[in-house]
């Protein structure tokens, strides 16, 4: 399916000007991540958890936690806010209600510290060359700064959910993404692992990348989108392959 | 003044995480580049103007273009749109009445091919080791975009103008950067050649570095600030001098 980095972008990467990036699963592991973090904070402390599971139950909740913003009951929050009142809500099922507060913000803290996938960074350092590259995640400018540094991401500017006071998959956050890079909607590529970021990213007017992550979490990962997109690949380098001018 | 590379950081460096630049006139010639520019569009189709005159004419509807936004009297609007504004202002002024909307967009972007000063880049590159950087300019997110393409600036993110919502020296500029990089103001030096960011900076709790840069408007430079700063230096090299833990 990939072809040689010299070929030319295929006929529908025509016009395409800006790639935008889900972060978490589509570009790092924040499973293995968040467990290697979790147990590095907690394991000194005397806790002895599924620090898999602990990763995946604090997930579970990501969906719902930023619901409150997208309905407008609350006023926007930083992923980093919402990642906290998150964990405080699944303290009690891993025994760790007594936890401190400064505890609590160490783990928050470990969703800053997660590794990319191993095609990740050749794949964007040959995109920059043809393309503008930002993340367009609903984490927070200081959480994607932190990423970037540790995996070298070259991004262009950080877009995203802080940028537009809410989070995907509103509108407003492609919108805002679009607009920034003074660019039509059918000018960006949203790229991301899941189809319901890539539903959302189509319903405004972007093109989508599907990106497989089987790694993410085994078994519940996608392997094909379930929305029409416009490309589909196996890894950020394949992409790379396939749209390279 | 300057110290080698490897000195310790001035004591007053205690603590400073971030440094903020402004970036017209502190990092980039603004002066040349649009007479410059000004010239490649307009000489071909017959003009011939004193072209720095020009660029100074534009640049002196700078600070007032902005102020019906500062004010709230209008909306927010990107310093590109109030550029394209500040210019049609002038255009009688020069005999450039009848130019055509395309000509007055692509005089536009000439703010987005600025070349930097000499120095910025090395130094930049320096303090990256150091310090998360990002530009906290009036210019918005794809023309801080263009031009760090341009001139290779290794910014973490691009704050200022567009994600405040506002322009400098307003309060909120200063404020969503630091807040942006989950940062207490007294971690974040603001740098720039001009007392008057200098001045909002400190008065918003950020510590503050003056450069010179006697070449912005020869004769209507400031060659020292006239106000208190934490550092003073002649270039982005020196102020890394200083700076490097």
């Amino acid at each position: 399916m990939s072809k040689p980095n010299s070929a030319k972008a295929e006929p529908s990467a025509d016009g395409i000007r800006a790639l935008f990036f889900d972060v978490f699963g589509t570009l790092v592991d924040w499973r293995t991540g968040v467990a290697r973090e979790a147990e590095a904070v907690l394991k000194p402390l005397g806790f002895h958890l599924d620090w898999q599971a602990f990763a995946d139950a604090w997930r579970d909740r990501y969906q719902p936690g930023m619901e409150p913003v997208r309905s407008g009951a609350m006023p926007f929050a930083k992923l980093d806010a919402l990642h906290l009142q998150m964990l405080q809500n699944i303290l009690p099922s891993f025994g760790l209600e007594r936890i401190s507060t400064s505890v609590q913000h160490q783990l928050t803290m470990a969703w800053h510290k997660l590794d990319a996938w191993n095609d990740v960074r050749a794949g964007l350092e040959r995109l920059r060359r043809d393309y503008l590259l930002a993340p367009v995640s609903n984490g927070n400018i200081a959480l994607m700064c932190d990423l970037a540094r540790r995996n070298q991401f070259p991004w262009d500017a950080i877009l995203g959910a802080e940028l537009a006071r809410n989070y995907k998959p509103m509108p407003e956050v492609y919108r805002t993404a679009v607009e920034a890079f003074d660019l039509e909607p059918s000018q960006c590529m949203m790229c991301a692992a899941h189809s319901s970021d890539l539903k959302a990213a189509a319903e405004n007017g972007l093109r989508t990348a599907f990106i497989a992550r089987p790694e993410e979490q085994p078994g519940m990962s996608e392997s094909s989108p379930t929305v029409p997109v416009n490309f589909s690949a196996q890894s950020i380098e394949e992409l790379a392959d396939r749209l390279s001018i």
